[in-house]
């Protein structure tokens, strides 16, 4: 598809579902909690999350309006984590605003987080289909999956012997799940055959896969503009990126025992948006040595084989306007549409 | 019903209902996060709110096994608001051992009761009904009340304006609802009529407040022995408990200009089981003030007029074994079975 064409449907899918959650937003009561949870809900995003879940259900023989609640509710999910996730990190900002447990305090954000799961099962609770029972199961098994992502990634924060294997089996969790359970949950809502279920619900695990090793390899490569945030967060932060710990598999000597120190976390950070000649100096440092030992090139091999995947994935499905546009979505993820 | 006779049969499904518990917290995979939630689930406690929604269930003509994940389900989402609800008061401890975020951390108690509220929805999944659309629309109600609960919990904690209408509304929402939410999705289970889901909500909405004044009024008055803890906890920590706010609408002159002290929210205290000299008079004198106003009769009175309610609810419904658990239940709860 092209890619103008493209960006002008997801814009207008995109708009649909801020309505839907503009909408829900409003019906919350005064409180700072509940403005807490409209100033998460009404702070953009891209609502890939949404998206994936309303196309996947087109795809499958379904309307749009029909997957729109349990879009929203998956979107809202995927919010949920993120305020939560960063009262752990203690993460000072998200999408360029002050965080909740800044703007607010950790114990209402803490609770609009808890609050924003309700609304999210009361939001999936509207679809309209003979199969609730089953999206409630999905949507479950995908919040416990995405929590035991998150229980790994604290766990590894104070391992030093954490491997490339356990950072996939981390993020296929914390990253993947969610996407594949958005176009799980559509497929079923559109009423597909378990193959198209289980087609629509790889290409969702095989781009979770590509978005997250995108986001790795952006925070070492990209531009500031690109990221809309400071270059080499997780080398700073001493994230165990597949960058890092495919770097570390590969060094040997003094640059292995350099990246060895890169495993220790230090106390929280800031995430602010100026570095110091040093922690610069250290950026450029690790991302040499990223580069040196071939895992940049290999960050990008990884990308474009788990995109042709979930692309492949698509080839099963009867050709439509919505698989066009899936398969559009997972290639311009990864900057490389036509 | 004789009251021996009604431990031995609350005994029993305790049991159960703790073997159900303990069953899905051995489900777990390993790490901080899984252990803490074994932790909290195999903790014991008096499990009250599965056992309404099981007691609910035969009441309205169901079996007791298909209500056994469904009140599983709700004692592990009140679980889930002690965890978070500690995070949030600071609390050191809970029954008679330390709270989650001590025995871990604040990041991994955040996360257990992340787990815990998908491992509710997920045993509620389990039962067997043609309403479970219905009941975990009801249990998603539940949760959204009692986080609202909560954060009117929060919000009272700054003001100092707080009524005792505004006190109601906090606890029917923060400890009513998830007992009225037993009843409910009991009743729903049990396949009861309109008529009989809308008397055994009540009774567990009359039943929550006559708890949580009898709570209230014991902290006050009661032996370390019932308690648990020692005496006196809601007056230091500043509670704005109805006992409290009563006694100041009631009071004039020197002895308001006391009162309103207390309404004025300190950093957070630990709960220690010994009291300072200066503590215990605070909490004598607070206590003489209740007693003069003849605020603690009226708690009494509340109480019973509130349980009576409840068994009046009960009424309405076909004479059973089980209705008369649930009478008992109420009646024990302000310690005057006979």
């Amino acid at each position: 598809m092209n890619r103008e064409l493209y960006r002008r449907e997801y814009d207008q899918y995109r708009r649909v579902v801020e309505r839907r959650l503009h909408a829900l937003a409003r019906a919350r009561a005064s409180g700072d909690v509940d403005e807490a949870c409209r100033y998460v809900l009404t702070g953009g995003g891209k609502r890939i999350r949404a998206i994936i879940t309303i196309l996947s259900c087109q795809a499958a023989g379904g309307s749009a309006r029909a997957a729109l609640d349990a879009g929203s509710a998956i979107e809202i999910m995927h919010n949920f984590t993120l305020v939560h996730d960063d009262i752990m990190d203690n993460a000072p900002s998200r999408r360029g605003r002050p965080s909740v447990h800044v703007r607010w305090d950790v114990n209402n954000a803490l609770l609009a987080g808890d609050v924003l799961l309700g609304l999210a099962y009361r939001a999936l609770l509207r679809t309209k289909t003979r199969s609730l029972g089953r999206i409630v199961e999905l949507f479950t098994r995908g919040l416990l999956d995405v929590c035991q992502g998150q229980s790994l990634d604290l766990e590894y924060e104070r391992r030093t012997d954490v491997t490339v294997e356990d950072y996939f089996r981390m993020i296929e969790k914390k990253t993947g799940r969610l996407l594949s359970t958005a176009a799980e949950i559509g497929a079923v809502i559109g009423g597909g055959t378990p193959r198209t279920v289980a087609a629509l619900s790889s290409y969702g695990r095989y781009v979770g896969r590509a978005f997250q090793l995108e986001d790795d390899l952006l925070d070492a490569t990209g531009s500031e503009a690109e990221l809309g945030k400071a270059v080499g967060g997780d080398i700073l932060e001493r994230k165990k990126t597949y960058l890092l710990l495919e770097t570390l598999r590969r060094a040997r000597g003094r640059e292995r025992a350099f990246l060895r120190t890169l495993l220790v976390k230090e106390g929280p950070r800031a995430r602010k948006g100026r570095r110091s000649p040093a922690e610069k100096r250290l950026i450029g440092r690790v991302r040499a040595l990223y580069d040196r030992h071939g895992v940049l090139d290999d960050t990008r091999r990884l990308i474009q084989e788990n995109t042709d995947r979930a692309v492949a994935a698509l080839a099963t499905l009867r050709a439509s306007r919505a698989s066009a546009l899936l398969r559009s979505l997972a290639e311009e993820l990864i900057g490389r549409s036509s």
